[in-house]
């Protein structure tokens, strides 16, 4: 390409002595003006033009000097010819859908009524010539006239006006404590400076953490007696409404209220309660949940540090035997923390009983760290670098055999050791269980993350214009098409979530009064749930990000911070890929028990063996039919996702059964199926989810809300059929006519609830001075 | 559950005075040991006991004894018991199958050679028990007798033990300037201290650029007179290279040397490069690319930023007319620039003549803030926060006419405009065009970062251990499937992707020979593999954070700052869904222009005709072939991905016909499309890589090397298809017996592959000293 500029000397006038070629004027405006005709294309029209044999010689020169490929017009003519034919365009007209059309209109307004226009076939010809240029006809000549677009892209509001009754209906619970937590956010202090040092950062967090809990917040779960409301229900509230804030707050508080007391309460009997469940709640006693070791993060049950009893002295010697078995990773360890929380194996003469926990001091009171204890700062992370990490090894460090925490095993001042649970197996997963509430708290938190980065997105995109229809203003980025599919679905998926962890909540809160059968179930949705919500969550910020463009991309508007601190959510308390194991197998198991790989081939044979009759039947007329009644139907999407889930578990029984049948260790077995465990256990929380939405949508208070949120749940329904859609064509479950029927409805509901975004998300009840993101004002 | 602690009474002890009683001990071992059985199940196995007529009534109350639920043996007990199983246990005996066999043969050991264990029936009713507990026997039997598991679930490493030629073949072009680039990055200086203020990393990298300009390394893509080599394929293998290191320095580096040196380069002439390029290549004169607005990111045209010409002056006026006028994110722009290319609205005496570029000079030699010129720092990012953003505005700043870059367009004294283009609209894309250098070197920076990723991930993965077999070493976390399927389908795609973005460079770097055709696929497919090499590169650093759990989320293994400093590349150099309908468009016009959305439906009946006769044909054999050999035929995963293009480019124009013959507008009828042109886009995106793949595979330097490589491309191509697969089943083109086949071909492939993982990742030759991750090592 030439870097020369060269002079143009075309001119394009409008053609006063000759009005009759006004009618190739629109067409020949749209030639130079896109310029997007091939020289081939312009050829052909040339050639049209010079085969109208009632064109006269003269007319014929004038229309070659206009289609000079090697000397066309300046774009100043071509700007006065638009201006022209827009001054003689009377505004009341209604526009002709063809550039020809207008062409022979403008020679009616020129005044002239005869001529060889009204030659039979000429408009034909001409008409011919428009239609092999391939304009749109109709939009082309509303550009050459500078009308608007018939179309405003902006639908009407169909939301309602109050938001209120929606807000008091997704956070029905614990309003005390949730409206506490938010007024509490909504100052200044709880505002996290600008600029802080990593240094800066954790003192500011500690201070805010010291803060909550002097609103009692940090003890809400424990029994009055120490101080507490005995309301587990609250805690978790107060957690999830903290998690609109700063997450190094949340994940401090989680470490000294939810695991570090948490596990006190839950391990320990009486005698630690007394000790410490008051000075924890306060704060008084900064601790450490120290479980997860340099070599062992998911594997808990080989962990390697060891609490050997010595019943001469009567106490335990923890200890660090090599680098993979340092404590680490452990909140609260590299600054505040004077207690903590260990796991190691215990040891009583030359026995092994198993994981256990103890009450282990680590600093004095002026935080030195204690003999034997050696403490290391994990330094910067990439998020959460308010809470202090680090690692802790014991040097032959001695505690009181009192500080066992002896709710499942007791070891006598002699030595013998006893429990109330003999299996070690079953032990060891009975102690794991009750720690359950850290996974139901990420769960919660996760979905708090979700609703912020939403509020920010979806506000962004109803406001912020970009592009837009010919002639028109730009429209909100929300009226696109692709903009909407990346929000609207997650918005979806983030109500339907928030109800399936309310009701887990519920659940949660309430145990005590519980079957063991609803104690498994319970651990397996709350592994369920976090998963899936961490994902979720990460799936959302990232969206969410991308949707607010370059002011995604500003610090202020949040997203950076919020998916460097969510990230980890998807690594601790449990990895989810895990977690997702563990879901599988209590769906093999019928929630019986937490199972041992070695009976894997009981339970196989037994859902191998039923699989073929217990899966609900296939209709074929269902397969096949797109009646939208029957895609928006609720009973259609709880039999899909249902079926899904049968299927999933039927034939992972079967694949792990061949495998054995094989001689496959269950290690081989459980790890040549893990894909098929991971899409499971997504199944089956998408199906929990879902009936979640649906109780959810139904108890709204009044009916215009719950026919939003019922239009929402058959989003999420239709969205998570459309995502596995291929699963659904390959069992048969749906012909490609019904699949390809569902992709139009996930748009088209898409479209529906566009103009509800705003509503829905306002209805999170999220005040602008928390959200606190310059994109969503 | 209570919260006490109870003694355990119950006793399990070797038998020595009834031998024959051995045979049950396997199984009661089991029982107790992993405690997994449910009480009806311990019931169950109690009955059958019970029921075996051939036992004496003292041998049925030992066993009575060993089977109380409510009495449990203690734990030591059960502990003693294996010892003593595995003490009598002749080390060089075949374990049994069965936890029966294995009591007949403690039966035999024991002396025992007659009794009732003799008569016909007993074994059998034993094994019935075994069957019943649903034990998998093999695997019970090891682990009682503390026999490690057969299988090894480390594969033998087949990967060549030279990297070199791989490292090679890879970086085969430019070899001097990428090794001086690596060395240089193996130096301290070039990486980042650890906790620099913003203040302070902005100055830092500033440094650094700096040093790169005195290495040549800015320059190299200018003519030699003003200083460069002439070879822009050189300066894109050096951006490519640095993009290793701190990404920071990698987009100040761009900022000034592509964007701001790009467009004096490629829009001005030569009075422009004589006056600015020398100095631009050696930092003499920072400078900035002001292109975006606040209000205007992906929409150029619509640029408010307004440049009028005074001829008595003979000056541009540029203004900032508005706040959403304001050039925003301006890299640069906030500390160091002097000069700033503007894009600006010409105007001159009444006439628009669209965007058109601008050199403006905006700091005075001091680095003070010239007059009419305002500037405000963007502060904090998510990431690249050593590159200094800003805002401009300008207030009527005047600047002498020869400041126009006036490759496309010139303004005469007297404010005649001329341009070698007549066309506003051509003139405008050919203007952007020119700028397609900042895409393909996005492309390859993108790759560049995931391959750093993913050589962390993959080496920790190698290495790091996690739960495992019975009796047996934990295993590699490669080892995994899911972990697995999380990285080498990533590592395939990485492939694929370097080879197709050296072959978009290659054209790039040559492209004044080339057609004007071929510059327009040039540009859509830098567009595609700009879009495809982000979001890639995205998805894979977070895979590979989370590939590396805690790991991961230490800053000091890079992926907070990978993520956070890529992320903004799937938005700048143009947004990718913006890009991706640019990808489509090309399609859509086979190239032939830059379409004018007024264009679309004479392109679409001209596809939406032709779509019906051009596609491949299905061959109802091959839609049903889960052959092997078929399913990794490259000729096979060529028609797979070509169909799919073709049939979608042909649905595409069909679906835009059917929309603009209902009357809708051209922007109707794209907005209605949008997904469908996205996913049109990446489907040709992935062909290209395919193709790309196939020869880059095909010239490695020894056979060795192609096979696998050529075993990798497979595992792209076969990845490609699953992860679309419901596209194919609704189009009929594979039934569920192929998807399903496919599906298991990527977890072969992925086993295949995972003894060569390292090798591979070592084959993109990142240095150690460059990668710097702890995790890698």
């Amino acid at each position: 390409m030439s870097a020369d500029t060269r002079s143009v000397s075309g001119s394009l006038v409008w053609p006063d002595e000759r009005s009759d070629l006004l009618a190739f004027l629109p067409m020949i405006h749209f030639v130079w003006h896109d310029g997007v005709l091939t020289p081939e294309e312009l050829d052909a029209f040339r050639g049209v033009v010079e085969s109208q044999e009632w064109l006269d010689e003269d007319g014929r020169n004038i229309l070659r000097s206009w289609l000079r490929p090697d000397d066309p017009p300046a774009s100043a003519s071509v700007a006065d010819l638009r201006r022209r034919v827009r001054e003689v365009w009377p505004a009341d007209r209604d526009p002709p859908e063809t550039l020809t059309g207008l062409g022979l209109e403008l020679i009616r307004i020129s005044g002239l009524t005869s001529g060889p226009w009204s030659l039979a076939g000429a408009p034909e010809a001409l008409a011919r010539v428009e239609e092999r240029l391939g304009v749109i006809g109709h939009e082309a000549v509303r550009e050459l006239l500078g009308i608007r677009s018939r179309v405003d892209p902006s639908l009407p509001a169909k939301a309602p006006v109050d938001v209120r009754p929606l807000t008091a209906h997704l956070n029905s619970t614990h309003r005390d404590v949730r409206a506490r937590v938010m007024e509490l956010l909504s100052t200044p202090e709880l505002a996290p400076p600008a600029g802080l040092s990593r240094a800066e950062y954790r003192e500011w967090v500690l201070g805010v953490v010291r803060m909550l809990a002097a609103e009692g917040l940090g003890s809400l779960g424990y029994p009055e007696e120490y101080g507490g409301r005995g309301d587990l229900g609250a805690s978790i509230a107060a957690f999830e409404t903290l998690a609109y804030g700063d997450l190094s707050v949340l994940v401090k508080f989680g470490v000294q209220f939810g695991l570090w007391g948490g596990s006190v309460l839950q391990l320990g009997t009486e005698r630690h309660h007394r000790a410490y469940l008051e000075g924890i709640g306060t704060l008084d006693i900064p601790g450490c949940f120290a479980m997860t070791e340099t070599g062992h993060g998911s594997n808990v049950r080989d962990l390697q540090t060891v609490a050997r009893y010595e019943p001469d002295q009567q106490e335990f010697v923890i200890h660090t035997p090599c680098l993979e078995a340092r404590k680490d990773w452990i909140g609260n360890a590299a600054l505040h923390g004077r207690m903590a929380t260990v796991f190691a194996q215990l040891e009583v003469g030359g026995t092994e009983h198993g994981v256990h926990a103890f009450v282990v001091p680590i600093r004095d009171e002026s935080g030195g760290t204690l003999p034997g204890i050696t403490i290391t700062d994990r330094g910067a992370k990439v998020g959460l670098n308010g809470v202090d990490n680090g690692t802790i090894e014991f040097d032959r460090v001695r505690v009181p055999r009192e500080s066992l925490l002896n709710r499942f095993g007791e070891v006598a001042p002699d030595g013998t050791y006893t429990s109330p649970i003999t299996s070690p197996g079953r032990r060891f997963f009975t102690m794991l269980s009750t720690l359950v509430g850290g996974r139901v708290s990420i769960a919660a938190a996760s979905v708090s993350t979700s609703k912020t980065a939403l509020t920010i997105a979806v506000k962004y995109g109803d406001t912020r214009r970009q592009f837009g229809p010919a002639n028109s203003p730009e429209v909100p980025l929300l009226e696109y098409t692709v903009h909407r599919l990346l929000l609207l679905p997650r918005l979806a998926t983030t109500y339907g979530l928030h109800f399936a962890v309310q009701e887990l909540i519920e659940r949660y809160a309430t145990q005590t009064t519980k079957s063991a059968y609803d104690a498994r179930t319970l651990e397996v949705d709350a592994a369920g749930l976090k998963a899936y919500a961490s994902i979720h969550a990460m799936r959302v910020i990232q969206s969410c990000r991308e949707a607010c463009g370059g002011q995604g991309y500003l610090a202020a508007n949040r997203f950076g911070a919020l998916r460097a601190d969510v990230d980890v959510f998807t690594t601790f308390e449990g990895a989810n890929a895990v977690l997702l194991q563990l879901v599988a197998k209590g769906l093999l198991s019928d929630y019986r028990e937490e199972m041992g790989d070695l009976k894997l081939w009981g339970v196989v044979r037994y859902l191998a063996d039923r699989a073929g009759t217990r899966v609900t039947e296939m209709n074929p007329i269902v397969t096949r039919s797109t009646d939208e009644a029957h895609l928006r139907d609720p009973e259609f999407h709880e039999a899909a996702l249902r079926y899904r889930e049968e299927r999933l578990l039927g034939s992972l029984a079967r694949r792990l059964k061949a495998l054995i049948d094989d001689g496959a260790t269950s290690f081989e077995a459980v790890n040549g199926t893990q894909d098929h465990m991971v899409k499971l256990a997504m199944a089956h929380v998408e199906h929990t989810i879902l009936k979640s939405f649906r109780d959810g949508a139904a108890g709204a208070p009044d009916s215009e809300t719950a026919e939003i949120l019922s239009n929402l749940a058959t989003l999420y329904a239709v969205e998570t059929i459309d995502s596995d859609k291929s699963w659904y064509l390959e069992s048969g479950y749906m012909d490609a006519s019904k699949t390809r029927a569902i992709r139009g409805l996930v748009n088209q509901l898409c479209r529906e609830i566009r103009s509800q975004a705003v509503w829905l998300v306002d209805g999170f009840g999220i005040p602008e001075g928390v959200l606190g993101a310059p994109a969503a004002t």
